[in-house]
């Protein structure tokens, strides 16, 4: 959809689908995935305009005018509230029509959008202001902004690059909206939010987020501070029990609707994946604090802590983890073939206390990005090497294994255009969980 | 003429054809002319030998045996004075013809040009110097230094990448040079020079470079100071006549002899384009500085201030501002494809003052160049959004528009080889000026 | 031997091949051979994998468990000591064979080597010894660390990239094992150590280490110095009679056994070049040092200092020089088309002085490299222009030459798979020496 930023010869396309041929099912990927700019561009070309992804929470642009910039895949948009709806909310691209400049700079206000080369105006719904100086017979209905495929569900700004391409959003929005509300997401404001820029390919940055095999290594405080570990970082029998039988007293608390909630579609091509997913914290936790006592005010007009946290997968690049108390967003954002922005933020109830700390809420995510970033790094790193070869994942890592093989398919029938026969081996295996890092013990059959 | 620097797949030469047969005339080029790396590698082997350009004024290089270092392009070259005759001054690629190490590595004097690294020396007439070393069978007068391209004209070191593809150059030295004398170019001397690296594509500079339409949003001080904008930065019936009227008073005070000066040549693949027109400044100011009040002596011999700026157009990318007490000297140097160099140097007759006030001198168009370095590379980034399209040049922008068809059809040209029939919207508008962001009220009809 | 990390269209062999066959002996190389990304990937593939070179000394991994990270032109490799006898070291590529990550981090101790992403741990020898997560019918066999070929010579540690093109190292190990011994190489340790990252192709690099021809003008330090300049440096009758003198001079004093020593093999395709040879310094002095005093205790076991250098070619890409007292150790690590780590270690007798003047002993390399940087880079700037064509080598240059030959020879026979005819002009010529920079007057006939 875009004139490709290098006239010389494009990658081989016919090469990517005999290294996607040659993939051992439940291996890792071959080292040109992680690596290759061809296949990245191949990327941006055909997979992310796919994906509904987080761009902002409502709570960013909270009245008519205000706009802010965001970053959707390498692309800089605008989001704007142009009316008093609680969903009036647009996004463009950030680019004028006259020359093409970018047409914001800055987050603002305003009544109109106005370029600061030529002062051609927009009005906050996206239609050419500036007529005066146009040329004979040039119509101005032609020249509005570029509209950005947008959906406000529950609070959270989705956007992606192309309506064309992208699935249907409203099962998601439908099968996630009860879950989002409970949580009080759409009611919540920022207090915190940070970006660990990756130097990994992107699929690295997931990979390692849909596992937890190596929580027990890597993560001493998430390891600490999550009863879930017991089942998800170690494969122990005896740990197992403990974590059931916490499980259960947990169920035997909140009682079976509360503890039967849960959505899941695991998508395809034309689906949206999404998935709800809630399990205890653990150790009579009360929410995901070093110490796991409260560090705001309920959210989602709950009465009680219940020690229960929720975890959302929201497409293939945005997640959100909700203890009782607060939330924390995540935003995978691909840059380059070797860079990755993982953004985090955090969010407590709007009417919550304002002097709450900021860095007791970010604790436990900020200590494990900073360490999940040189961990993929280091992965990076190995896999440049001529040495790499594909390796096998456990069973601890099976949500990882199932994303691989996922993408392969996806990325084989976009190329071919052939949809392949879903495999017995590509479903949804038992063990795969709504939470990243965060499977529990309780498969879904 | 160079061994390509990259030996994997050039860019394909069609697509680029097709490209421009897809061009929309009078809009904005399409993306890939602003980005592609393989466009600028063809602009670097086709276009950019066929232009003339200012590398430095005379006085850099005072007497024999002086030599400086200059850019050309993206190549180093050494302008030498090589006697005592006024234009006694050569130019080399900046290479010893040994191993080809730099041969200069900063400015300096010397009877000779010693190569630091195996001391082979040259005489400032290019010839190798060094021949006790050579091994038997090789001609040192096959080792004589490159010679660049290059002719003064006013004091003005004008130099081009090859003989073979560079228009000829007398045409615009005899049609520039009395404009030039009577500014006193040639007497002239350095006081300021400033590089405005700006990171956007060089024919974004030159667009940006050639209007004004922008000068009311983008440059407070230039509108304010220059009358011209009265017509060229915006459409406004009562302001081109209180234009024009100013016009008008200007003629009647300097006479029918100096307003009729100026030059004209649109240039094609085989002439240079040069121009040179006077305009003036407005409001009683006698020159461009803030307060319109004279910031050194004159020059040229003048005798008054007589309140005109003279624009010229050296080539493609050199211009120069001329009010009656001061130069600006702009130079537009490609880097890559997404990186000009924009130099500025400010000069003041050689008797002037020594402790005239630089700022001063330089202040117009130094705010303005930071500001066009900005708003350029805003243009670049909007541009790279998948989101750019081509947009409509209005007629405050015929100049852009000129330049983007003449570039295009010399492209389409150097590409195939057919030489296109002159389009009738191809051939210079009526409003077409010598000065840029200066285009003046009278329309040569 | 590695997917590629671009799958976009690879160098056109065939262009290579003829600008070989474009070449002029004894001319320095084309344009391409020097900058081309293409060329590079071409050497990484076909020409690196056939070079053993020196990656570390003995003495940096004292004791079992030891274990340091070190570069293998763009390759992370872990050294380690996985047994008490004198050469139980291994090599392994830094990369885990679970998922790629990089093993090591840091250089350390230990009994196993640990991935600090899942815990997998693996045996000093290299086995896989966390077997217990794997899934079913994953042989742990096959997920051992991946071996680098390694060969400790004296106290050198030698690596290749891949074993199945590497030549046979045991003639160079056997050809240098007596002069290495002579100078203690294998009782030294390391007292400084110093990269020169040079951004200057490799082969820029090592053209410029195996003449002196640039000594004069370049390198006023080494020039006083080193007696044998008097005929490497300049070509004067009188002066090589007073060198021939200097040497006969020290002939008669230190006895034609020790005149005498010395080891050649030129090498190729299959057979890995190494050089010893031994010179007076001249001028009586001792050693290499400023004042020519010595600076540390005597090496090997030798009883008086002799005034001699022994210079050692260790391959195509590692060199040692040593006077009685100490030795410098070089490492050319080709990084990128135009980057190169030069990498010079110190080394004295374990048993020396604690307090030995590391300064006192660097000086003359130090100075000396540093120099050669800026001279190489200068000499890639100037051969990146389009005027750059290749020039002659003087008979001074007649080392370098002869390395240029035989690269392209070699190149044209690993792309073609034709084995060229040794031409007779680039057989070793009579005046090619065993030391960098320090051809010495008694050539071998």
């Amino acid at each position: 959809m875009q004139a490709s930023k290098d006239l010389r010869s494009p990658i081989d396309r016919n090469a990517v689908v005999r290294l996607i041929d040659e993939h051992r099912p439940d291996w890792s990927l071959q080292q040109a995935f992680y690596l290759d700019p061809g296949i990245f561009a191949l990327e941006r070309e055909l997979w992310f305009p796919r994906q509904w992804v987080i761009v902002a929470h409502a709570s960013e642009i909270p009245e008519k005018g205000r706009y802010i910039l965001r970053q959707l895949f390498d692309e800089e948009i605008i989001v704007v509230r142009f009316g008093d709806g609680e969903d009036d909310i647009a996004a463009y691209y950030n680019v004028c029509t006259h020359r093409g400049s970018r047409l914001c700079t800055r987050d603002g206000r305003g009544r109109l959008l106005v370029c600061p080369y030529h002062a051609w105006s927009f009005r906050l719904t996206g239609e050419l202001q500036t007529t005066r100086d146009l040329p004979e017979g040039v119509d101005p209905e032609a020249l509005g902004l570029h509209k950005v495929p947008m959906k406000v569900v529950g609070g959270l700004v989705l956007c992606g690059l192309a309506a064309e391409s992208l699935p249907d959003i409203e099962p998601a929005a439908e099968g996630l909206i009860e879950g989002l509300r409970e949580h009080g997401v759409a009611s919540a404001r920022i207090v915190a939010r940070k970006n660990y820029l990756t130097k990994a390919n992107w699929k690295l940055v997931l990979e390692n987020f849909l596992e937890c095999y190596h929580c027990r290594p890597a993560h001493p405080e998430y390891f600490r501070v999550n009863g879930h570990v017991k089942v998800t970082a170690m494969r122990d029998a005896d740990k197992a029990v403990e974590w059931q039988e916490e499980i259960d007293q947990w169920h035997s608390v909140i009682g079976d609707a509360e503890f039967n909630k849960g959505a899941w579609e695991a998508g395809d091509l034309d689906t949206m994946p999404f998935a709800m997913h809630r399990k205890p914290i653990g150790s009579g936790r009360l929410t995901l604090s070093d110490d796991g006592r409260p560090v705001s005010s309920l959210m989602g007009g709950r009465k009680a802590y219940d020690g229960g946290e929720s975890g959302f997968r929201i497409g293939r690049l945005s997640f959100l983890s909700a203890p009782n108390d607060y939330l924390t967003m995540f935003q995978m954002v691909p840059r380059s073939a070797n860079e990755t922005d993982v953004i985090l933020t955090w969010l407590v109830d709007k009417d919550a206390d304002v002097d709450v700390d900021a860095e007791k809420i970010a604790w436990m995510w900020d200590v494990t990005t900073v360490q999940d970033k040189k961990i993929t790094e280091d992965n990076a790193d190995g896999i440049a090497s001529r040495a790499y070869r594909p390796g096998p994942y456990t069973p601890l890592e099976s949500q990882t294994a199932f994303f691989v093989e996922t993408y392969l398919s996806q990325m084989r029938t976009l190329i071919t255009g052939e949809r392949g026969e879903a495999k017995a081996e590509w479903t949804a295996p038992a063990q795969l969980f709504a939470s990243p890092k965060a499977a529990c013990s309780t498969p879904r059959r």
